[in-house]
């Protein structure tokens, strides 16, 4: 860590954003701290003192306020920050250019906003971009990422050196085509599909808000972070981003901040042609503090007024709505769509440099700007370090929870916390699976700190209230039951954003398996950013009955079961719902997806949660020497349909099989010889049945098999005259046994 | 229809609400038709005035303005209106209770809406439910469906008989669980999906307003009529309806007027818990006229005033939000949420009809009230033949106008419309498949009247831009590409609106592929409600490059082929583009998907629209005999490399098929005959290769083939060398097939 005699010029002349030297610098510089600096006093006094401020500061703010410019406290070294926000312009402008591909506009307007975050007010370690107690930064205008490369480049972060900026978007490069947490450390989440980086935030900050309910200590304010998201016209227009933004609002996320990069384009041209709403007063409307920066191209001052402000509000997550040029600086194209998506072109790249008096080689940072920046690889590390030495004390007054907080930090789970999950015998009384889905969730809320979640208004009926606990609200944020409304895309996105916020989360959401329609593009994103969310989705099947075709999935688990890195488990009784969460809750990286009945099953002979770690086994066999005269292959509520046409076919002197396939992915996975054991390969009469779509099922059941299924949509109907009249019985499967003998 | 002297006493007493008669009836009764009954002039000079009149109404209203109570022009009976009501409420219950299962909450609490739009408000005639020019209604809250089936029923819909009543949710019946518009003649759109009702409706809306501006003649406003809307607290909270209702508002849609069911309640309890926003404040911000209905129970001449006052904006829809009490009527179970999903209870249905004075048996309309709504079935009659005598003298003035508006009425095409569509030689320039498919919209354009669509704010990548139109917009509403801004979701569901307004509207809309995700629950209902929409999807695959793996639909195609009545093509060059195009028109009860590509693609030689029309046909072979050694099958981008690997290893001396796949369902409803001559059972040496996942080619290629395709995320790099690191290439091909040869 830097000694204050190592400061250089540019450090001491920003030396507002300079960090406390472990407690002393608090005694010695008081005024030099700003609070919109993000930092904070580590002494509790001072901590509490600003908090009382903050408190005081609470007022409501009328609509389109303009971000009122106060007298800064330090004077601003103006021209080395216009040369920081021109040499991010340049970064992406070069790195677009080498590559010919990629947005060049958003980052040339948001230079400012993101310089002034990276430099001036966020905490982060760039060393390790993983520390705890980090600010979050999220760039929801994903496309935008050269702006984010750019800052975590001059921020000094290992992952975007300048090589890594001369090969954006190519092949195996660390700067892909739009921001990817599991491929470039220091970018908290995985953006690009527009409006999900505004909701990844609200979670984000639900997750902070949340531990720090738990865990923060009169006298250590343990968690303590602020989330900070840059989202721009398309990610307002996308309606996931209003589902968000709501929940937002209801839940006071007052360490929420919200730049609107307020720039009037989008592809088709200006927003005019389609996007006329005041999202200011609408904004309003979902509980939001709203400030407006009306120059964002050049008022740095009013960008770090409007950030104060926004700290002193802490009841309401606040839009700053920042007005900016797209492809500010460069003479032919900004301000138009042109540049939203394209390379400038050498012409034009020219001309901006010489409209913006740029005359350094393309990818150069100048050495006043270097050196500026360089300062944040020792604050950040010291910043870390004083965290460490807070958890330390905190550890010895707080062992309990301090446990707890680290099994959310680390993703180290309680050992032995499987042996909570509950197990079944035959004897045990018959339930549908959504419901032993809620005993299997409440047992696990006992020994995972990180289990946290709800259902989009349905938690009645999806069954996934933890009794212990009380719902997560604005004044009781320390609770675990998320209430998120009918927003299954919000949802989603925000249990993407708890996942990613500390590996020893495990967030859950829930809706009707049909309804995962609503929320694909999150899921989507769960399974390709390594977000283990666990999706609890009941009502599987026209086994819901009267509800209807709207109701009833048909095609959802061929869907999923195309769908990479993501585990689709339909469980058939208790044992295999425990199989199921087991499995992932292990799987931290991929996400899972449990499809529940609403009808009660039995609980069969033969299933196991060892099995379902299989993916595919065998629950009951009459054969001998792996040649079972047919293999009846069934999932979730229609196992048991299988195992009652064994028994038919039994009674007749056939030798069979019954297999479970509760997750084609992990059978998938086993060894060859495994999967000969439970498929032998000359054992060509299968017959499998499953109430949703046979898509899919021509490679298991092979050539000659029969897959018996519903290849139309449901109707409504009790579940059992369906199920009667769609073929699904057990009388089908032996008829299709049968013709294959 | 009746003559003025067999009004009935509750006719007379409500003859504010009868239909003019054959235009006299303008003369004989001028002042009984008060503007707000929907009932207009036919004379144009009073249309006019009816119009100025509106103009001049056109006022700023503050947020959050109750409904001003205005004294009525006559004499409201408003004992019979309560016992109407009344009715509407029991039919519900009884129905549910019968069923024991459905949702009488909002039934009684919105019967007091319902009634004053079906027996005050609307025009329709419940003997054609397809009358053309019809007030379109939607109950955006579909779970409430017995509302709407209690108001077909008393307004005389044959699809809505006593028995339908009593097999509410049964096998087969006309009253499913949910609003289906293909089960249940005089419902507009299928719902029960929260937010998709409302989006319909400004589907609903726009086509209105666009044939309006194109059809209607100084001297004729042939098109003319209302969408009416209610939605509840759960389409509020889902984004889709933010997104339709930000587009409703610019493009003004002001006779679309929704009425929201406030009535604090959702599934998981009072809204307090997860909706707390401002909805009034948000839908300002939205653009929209509010008002508010404070009384929505008993306050009948609140919701008569409100609606008057919607139809007084014209330049605004309009949100009328009436607040409620869900269950009304019931004395322990009202304000409650366990009045929203499941039967009263024999002892609750009991107390309920002692709490309203009900003393009818189950299903009983008494007599006034059936009376007094008989006068529907002949004043609908009289709407139609007036606007049929309209017409007629219409079709004389302007005879290409009605030919193009009777199209689109009538879903006829002109005759020989497929001539237009291009076709291509293998001595045709390269193209993308995206830009071919822009010269077949722009070919369709000039001769299907009823071509409309656009693009969700990606006109100039999906090039779905129609050149001889301008855009649609609130002030040029005649034009016919639609910009959708960044709202996938609302976007399909407005298109199924447009589809369901007229059966000669053929409506298109794009994205991205892959966001296809954001919008699948919309696209399901167009499967599901036989609403042919054209999804003109481009970037189909790992092809479009550097945006990487969030850009790069993976899943997709195996997604929509597990869909059931959706088309899903994948055309590889121009000719099957526009075969593509050419099934997709002439499928108006079935949606169809175009993956497109993004990059450059050869016109192949065998290509055909014949061929795409079978779904699956042989584009190349130099075997004899139908005994290829060796299938290659392909489809879209990936057609080429198949073409080439066959050139690869017939130079080698092997006879080799390739087949396009271009969409499997055609393919399978293909006869046995024509598949075997395609897929001959004998050659089991099968190679398929697509740029997407494998899941589901098992069936096709058979369990000794082999398929090439994508069964990971994608990646950030030009798509070339995607293609190749990824193994789709020849090479890749000709191993696969030496192995099984």
């Amino acid at each position: 860590m830097a000694s204050s005699s190592s400061l250089t010029l540019s450090q001491a002349i920003l030396s507002r954003t300079s960090i406390p030297r472990h407690g002393s610098s608090q005694q010695l510089h008081p005024a030099s701290i700003p609070s919109f600096s993000g930092l904070k006093s580590v002494s509790s006094a001072a901590a509490a003192s600003l908090s009382r401020r903050r408190s005081a500061a609470v007022v409501r703010h009328p609509v389109i306020a303009s971000a009122a410019v106060e007298t800064l406290e330090t004077t601003t070294d103006t021209e080395l920050v216009d040369k920081s926000v021109n040499t991010i312009r340049f970064l992406a402008i070069d790195a677009v250019e080498k590559a010919n591909s990629g947005h060049p506009g958003l980052p040339m307007g948001c230079a400012p906003m993101g310089h002034i975050l990276y430099d001036e007010v966020m905490r982060y370690n760039p060393k390790n971009p993983y520390w705890f107690n980090r600010d979050r930064f999220v760039l929801s205008a994903g496309h935008g990422c050269m702006l984010q490369y750019a800052l975590l480049h001059l921020a000094g972060y290992d992952s975007v050196k300048e090589d890594d900026l001369k090969s954006f978007r190519q092949w195996e490069s660390k700067t892909p085509g739009h921001p990817e947490n599991f491929e470039t450390p220091g970018v908290e989440v995985t953006t690009g599909p527009l409006g999900q980086g505004i909701a990844n935030a609200v979670g984000l900050a639900l997750a902070e808000k949340h531990l720090a309910a738990r865990y923060n200590k009169p006298d250590s304010e343990i968690v303590d972070h602020y989330t900070y998201v840059i989202l721009g016209d398309g990610c307002q227009m996308e309606g996931i981003s209003n589902e968000a933004a709501s929940l937002a609002g209801h839940w006071g996320l007052g360490k929420l901040i919200a730049f609107y990069d307020d720039n009037h384009i989008s592809i088709d041209g200006d927003t005019e042609i389609a996007f006329t709403e005041s999202v200011d007063t609408r904004f309003e409307g979902l509980g939001w503090h709203i400030i407006w920066v009306k120059n964002g191209n050049t008022g740095y001052d009013e960008i770090r007024a409007a950030i104060k402000e926004a700290k002193s509000v802490t009841d309401k997550p606040t839009l700053i709505k920042v007005t900016t040029t797209i492809g500010f600086g460069s003479p032919n194209k900004a301000n138009s769509y042109s540049v939203h998506g394209s390379a400038l072109g050498a012409k034009e790249v020219e001309a901006t440099r010489q409209n913006l008096g740029w005359s350094f080689e393309p990818f150069h940072v100048p050495e006043d700007v270097k050196s500026h920046w360089s300062r944040h690889t020792p604050e950040g590390a010291a910043f870390e370090a004083e965290w460490n030495a807070k958890f330390a004390e905190y550890e010895k007054k707080y062992p309990e929870e301090s446990a707890e907080l680290k099994s959310i930090i680390t993703g180290a789970f309680p050992a032995g916390w499987e042996k909570a999950l509950p197990t079944y015998t035959p004897e045990s009384p018959a339930d549908a699976t959504r419901n032993l889905s809620q005993t299997n969730l409440n047992a696990l809320a006992k020994v995972l700190p990180g289990l946290i979640g709800g259902s989009a208004d349905l938690a009645s009926s999806n069954m996934t209230l933890l009794k212990m606990f009380g719902d997560f609200q604005k004044n009781t944020p320390e609770e675990r039951n998320v209430r998120f409304g009918v927003r299954e895309h919000g949802m989603g996105a925000i249990c993407n954003g708890i996942a990613h916020h500390s590996p020893g989360f495990v967030p859950y959401c829930a809706t009707f398996f049909v309804f995962t329609d609503y929320m694909r593009a999150a899921i989507r994103i769960s399974a390709l950013s390594e977000a283990g969310v666990i999706y609890v989705m009941t009502h599987d099947s026209i086994g819901l009955g009267e509800d209807g075709p709207t109701h009833q999935p048909i095609e959802h688990l061929a869907s999923f079961r195309a769908m990479p890195n993501i585990l689709m488990f339909r469980p058939a009784d208790g044992n295999e719902t425990a199989g199921a969460y087991k499995v992932a809750v292990l799987n931290r990286k991929r996400p899972s997806i449990l499809a529940l009945s609403r009808q009660k099953l039995p609980q069969l002979p033969g299933t196991s949660i060892e099995g379902v770690e299989k993916g595919g086994y065998t629950i009951s066999d009459n054969s001998s020497g792996n040649k079972p005269d047919v293999i009846l292959i069934g999932t979730g509520s229609e196992l048991e349909i299988a195992a009652k046409a064994a028994d038919e076919l039994r009674k007749e002197g056939k030798a069979v099989r019954v297999v479970s396939f509760v997750s084609w992915e992990l059978f998938d996975e086993q060894s060859a010889d495994y999967k000969e054991s439970v498929l032998p390969s000359a054992v060509t009469a299968r017959v499998s049945i499953e109430a949703g779509s046979t898509f899919g099922w021509g490679k298991i059941v092979g050539s000659t098999g029969k897959s018996i299924g519903i290849d139309r949509f449901g109707a409504s109907a009790p579940a059992g005259k369906i199920y009667k009249e769609f073929g699904i019985t057990a009388e089908a499967v032996v008829a299709a046994a049968k013709e294959l003998i």
